[in-house]
């Protein structure tokens, strides 16, 4: 048996689709476009890279793209002082602060001064405490999409159901448990502390897998029949495509996995995608509850 | 073998003195003693009893308690005015709205306007939050009182453990969770929609329980070795006692779970007697934090 590859590419665009709907409508009815406001402070050419693919995409999708762009040697004050200002832009609905600030700022203290209401990065402790509650809040792009993509396969209701999710960042791990408990699933936290993960992960039915060391997860580890949504992005040696040549790689052996899993998300083109397309839809949803209108279905 | 009887009697009565010589050192510091509210709408008459061991055990500590009653038909608005005065008064350092609240009041929006700072109850989505990101906050009692006993026992750092909560409230088993995860045990969510809890009961080094269901857990559910925390509270029929006697039981079967744990908590003077002794703590802590100073190390 192979299993089935989930085509987060595919998925990315059929939400992002919706998205451009939604932005459309919602400019129509609120006599304005929805707007992301994004922060890069300093220029890691990997945040301008995630920067400028934000900004079109958001553009893209019928929306305004705010960018803030601050010198590395930013005082913190001066940091905040610019949050608080679209904090209180009524045209603002989204505001992301890209990350890793430059040294010495405090990349907390500026997060978590953002309206919860704003926070499309769900990154707040008032949102993950929403999140906890069960009240409507803003959720974490990437565990928010491997969410959509795990109900897509098995259904909104995963009763009886045993997920594992190994790694328990702020970012990730922890809202992915929230998200899978709120679906019903039996839900176990792993982390690098865990014993005999191996043993473990075989009696997972959805194994998420966010830990970012490349394959750790062997096919042996996998559940005959399970889920597999693997979240780790490592650049990898690959000498056989050539003298220091790379490649991109997920946390799970792929090639092993796909033998015992019925589904899997392929490293890259599998949850990748879905980052950005939830970012947009984090935004457009804040932008109705900011104006008082209802988040069209199915977003 | 028979496990040990956790005490949580004595080990509440050791945190409650603990807390009346941080109490006794917070009034010289501050000049004024930590002060816990307490609001009570309406009469019923568990509620009534609830209030006044609150008061009672807060005076015995050294803390200020004001009482708040408001009659069963108070308005919403009325009683937000007032959490909303206890929020900026500056003596007051815990807020407590007993539950439930008559109808039809909606305690949900009382309760998450409390000053995250003042809420020792630890029910706001912001401390739940806080929980969830490592921030510092006020954590729920009860939790909070498991965490302490099983940390007593088992020590502070649980790696390699597994720990299964079963139950799955915002007020209790998703707070566990957290504080087991913080402790690095890996830690399964199950509830009422798991499969084969008996089966998953048996991987677990630390059971603890809360869904209100007598008895539920038998003996042949615990690993041996294992660490048995039993939150539930259930009155039963007791006929062996008399006609219409009743008893108290929590969610475990004691005498059989005896047989196999290592270490478990009766019911009633397990979990019971921490609650209250973490309020009284929790109010200290945010006392001691409204003011700047550091709380009592071993709180």
């Amino acid at each position: 048996m192979t299993a089935e590859r989930i085509d987060g590419k595919a998925f990315a665009a059929a939400l992002t689709d919706r998205v451009a709907t939604g932005a459309e409508a919602f400019a129509a009815q609120a006599g304005r476009k929805a707007g992301l406001a994004v922060v890069l402070v300093g220029n890691d050419p990997a945040s301008e890279v995630y920067v400028a693919s934000k900004h079109k995409a958001t553009r893209a999708a019928g929306m305004e793209s705010f960018e803030h762009r601050l010198p590395a040697d930013t005082a913190q004050a001066e940091l905040e002082a610019l949050v608080a200002r679209l904090n209180a832009d009524p045209v603002v609905d989204g505001i992301l602060c890209q990350l890793p600030l430059p040294r010495p700022l405090d990349s907390d203290r500026v997060v978590q001064m953002i309206d919860a209401d704003k926070d499309v990065d769900g990154l707040t402790a008032l949102n993950a405490g929403r999140l906890m509650s069960g009240l409507p809040g803003l959720v974490p792009c990437t565990p928010l999409g491997c969410d959509m993509m795990i109900a897509d396969r098995l259904g909104s209701d995963l009763s009886g159901k045993t997920a594992l999710v190994i790694g328990r960042s702020n970012l990730f791990g922890k809202p992915m448990g929230q998200l899978l408990l709120q679906r019903n699933a039996t839900v176990i936290q792993a982390h690098s502390r865990t014993a005999d993960l191996p043993a473990l992960a075989r009696t997972a039915d959805i194994l998420v897998v966010a830990v970012g060391r490349p394959e750790m997860v062997r096919g042996d580890w996998v559940k005959p029949g399970a889920t597999v949504i693997d979240v780790g992005i490592n650049r990898i040696d690959a000498p056989e495509r050539g003298e220091g040549k790379t490649r991109l790689t997920g946390d799970v052996a792929f090639a092993e996995a796909t033998e015992t899993a019925a589904a899997i998300t392929p490293v890259p083109g599998g949850v990748g995608p879905m980052t950005i397309a939830c970012l947009l839809r984090n935004t457009l949803v804040a932008a109705h509850r900011r104006e008082g209108l209802s988040p069209p279905e199915g977003l």
